[in-house]
């Protein structure tokens, strides 16, 4: 329902743009949220884009459609503002995300616009673009409420009312000592409950999960969705509170780490803008595909080394697509169910021998099931007794291989710390392909030929 | 960091189980979140998980570790539990879990715990137990603060004060009409700054996202990532306000949900729970690999067709795996774009022929690339000029048509609203196979024997 609704919004946007509706589209615009409007930008051209933005009266509009967009997108359009009219769009957004952006900009229109932007928040998101993207550093917001330990119930309240009016949810207020390190976590509810003069260090909770500014994005994002909570604070090597990493962005990191693990064990590149253009579809898509042309290859001079069998009993041939389709396709399954069980923590290393174990008996089962069946195909055929032996045989190795390899490459690769999403598919199916064809005309020509 | 110092958590709770050491397993298990004692949980037998349930004397954390459990092993473990234990352990949890548990416990059992709650509580999960389990209706929890539109500010902080206290976060305070209808949204900031004798109607938004109870749970998912809201609130058909689905539940929606989409697209079943024995990962996958062992066994029908050219031209058998492998992988990373565009919404099916188009181009300049290599090679092995035209051709054709149907698949299902991740595979692979195998040696034969 929302889908459709939401289709029909967006339509209509295109459509009055075309037709340059400007008072009806002024309308439609500032009441629509700027997420919206951002699916809207993706289906338009620069022109139409520009009308759209200039519709949009409201600042902080397009400040949230602009960190909406994608890194080409946002790039093409900036492109033709003046640094005057990007920094009164900044001006108005939360720093974390202004530093996203001008950490996309080419560095000359970064540096311009720091420069021009508004002291206090120009420092601070200086100091962000100081930790590389991916880390808790990167992602983090400096608006979170810091109190001090020796402060009582009653002066934090008092603070709370001053001083922290700009953050916008204060979910947790944490507590810092004189070096300004975190030291604890209360809640509003409990600073209210307690006697006015109670100091904080005395009902704050000590025991907090906290991140350093270097942890890895996706470790974070572990931690926030592990333990529920709402936001965790950031600190640097000496436990200085730096900043909160809040539940909305840990969203936006598990649905990108999906797309890229997906995206990535079929080695289409990591993230989906480099697949936008025909070119950059080929060029991501080429080193993997040339990774199993190279195996392709291989299987190629390891079958034509059989040339004899082949030339004296040629129906081996047609066996050859259903046998390495199968063995393939069983190496995948593993593969995905050990890269995936390893990204989500269900499978562990230390559990290395037992789940290759698992899924080479699972190989074999399979392999005596789809072995025996092809042996039935094969003797329907060509009522060759030796011949149903050597499929049924050839299947039953290959499904049983495949499996194991489909499991043992990405546990190995995770061991020596390598990405298993990325190295696995093309090491799986070259290496199936390869033994697979190799043993098929090694039983043939030792069996046929008996 | 984390994932080290939680490996090495779990690994010295273990021990200390194997161990029996009761005093310190106490002190360190009252310590330790119920996440991370249910990946314990997940690793021991039952006398031990016995042991180290009772060791938590706080009746929430027990309710936090069940609610943590996969379906397998909390059935496992509640088996043996009497009727009175389980109660007095739900009493204490939020209904919305309480919701879960029960609609996982055989029907007796979950009767039988229903009698005994407290009256209060069972009766608001018998109200969520009506919804099926992946809509709104069925992840909502219905802790949440409504207010009426006719109260002064001052009258809804005086009811803040004394009736919603159980509600852990009010991060949005509902406003609802007479009849219970959602009418509006205000925060508690709001409430705090105007006059306490403002009608609640004058100052609320009545501008908000809301979703019926019977909307898809991905799709609840994605308005609350879309909108950045930290809950998005459910109302029955007539717009009755009925509960809230908050934020940490959409986090486990878009991890189960990419895991799933990653499973089912290499035919290994929607949930890990079953592939963890071998029988059940056995059942889960015998499916989709015999639908993908008929196109092999169709590929070999068509293979043994032209056993005449292939007992006259043995060495076209070697380049077989080259040519199907490839088309088949650059069809996987052609269906793995479009599925997981479509998922994500980067595609939509408006699209339809500029998608194909694109990934026929793609297909076709990638086999132009590998379709020349492949000619090198056999240049190489054989000097026969027509068999080097004969593969790169059916390099080119194979590829174009596996990167073109990769697509196609997809975006078809989807426009038959059919699930496009379960159904792509084995038809992208199966069909590329056929018609690779057909294409190939109806080449070969023209050609090779001009």
């Amino acid at each position: 329902m929302f889908h459709d609704r939401h289709t029909i919004l967006v339509e209509s946007i295109k459509r009055l743009l075309r037709r340059n509706a400007l008072p009806h589209l002024k309308k439609i615009v500032r009441k629509t949220h700027a997420a919206d409007l951002a699916d809207v930008f993706r289906q338009i051209g620069l022109a139409e884009q520009k009308r759209l933005f200039s519709l949009m009266n409201d600042v902080e509009q397009q400040g949230l459609l602009l960190s909406e967009l994608e890194e080409s997108i946002f790039l093409e359009f900036i492109r033709e503002m003046s640094v005057d009219d990007i920094v009164r769009i900044l001006d108005e957004m939360p720093n974390d995300d202004v530093a996203d952006l001008i950490g996309l900009m080419p560095p000359e229109t970064g540096t311009a616009v720091l420069e021009k932007m508004e002291k206090e928040g120009s420092e601070e998101v200086e100091g962000l673009l100081r930790y590389s993207d991916d880390t808790a550093g990167g992602i983090m917001t400096p608006d979170f409420v810091a109190l001090s330990q020796d402060d009582t119930a009653k002066e934090a309240i008092e603070s709370l009312q001053k001083e922290h009016r700009d953050v916008e949810m204060p979910f947790y207020l944490y507590v810092v000592d004189d070096l300004k390190r975190l030291v604890g976590v209360i809640s509003l509810r409990q600073l209210v409950v307690v006697k006015p003069e109670t100091r904080l260090r005395d009902i704050m909770n000590p025991e907090l999960v906290s991140v350093q500014t270097s942890m890895d994005q996706e470790e974070v994002a572990k931690i926030v969705a592990r333990y529920d909570i709402l936001a965790v604070p950031v600190v640097d090597e000496t436990g200085v509170l730096e900043g909160i990493v809040t539940v909305d962005d840990v969203i936006d990191i598990f649905r990108m780490e999906a797309t890229e693990d997906i995206l990535k064990m079929a080695g289409v590149g990591e993230m989906f803008v480099e697949t936008q253009t025909i070119l950059g579809g080929i060029r991501i898509r080429l080193p993997w595909l040339f990774a199993s042309c190279l195996g392709g290859i291989l299987a190629f001079y390891v079958i034509s080394g059989f040339e004899d069998t082949l030339a004296k009993y040629a129906y081996l041939a047609a066996f050859m697509p259903v046998i390495a389709g199968m063995g393939g396709n069983v190496g995948t399954q593993s593969s995905t169910i050990v890269v995936r069980g390893l990204a989500t923590g269900r499978l562990s290393l230390g559990d290395f021998w037992k789940v290759i174990g698992k899924e080479l008996l699972v190989g074999l089962f399979l392999g005596i099931v789809y072995g025996t069946l092809i042996g039935l195909v094969a003797e329907l055929q060509y009522s060759i007794f030796m011949l149903n032996i050597v499929v049924a045989l050839a299947m039953i190795s290959s499904m049983t291989i495949a499996a194991s390899m489909g499991a043992l490459v990405p546990m190995g690769l995770a061991r020596m710390k390598i990405d298993p999403a990325v190295a696995t598919g093309p090491f799986v199916t070259t290496s199936t392909d390869v033994i697979t064809a190799f043993l098929y005309f090694t039983i043939a020509t030792k069996l046929l030929n008996m």
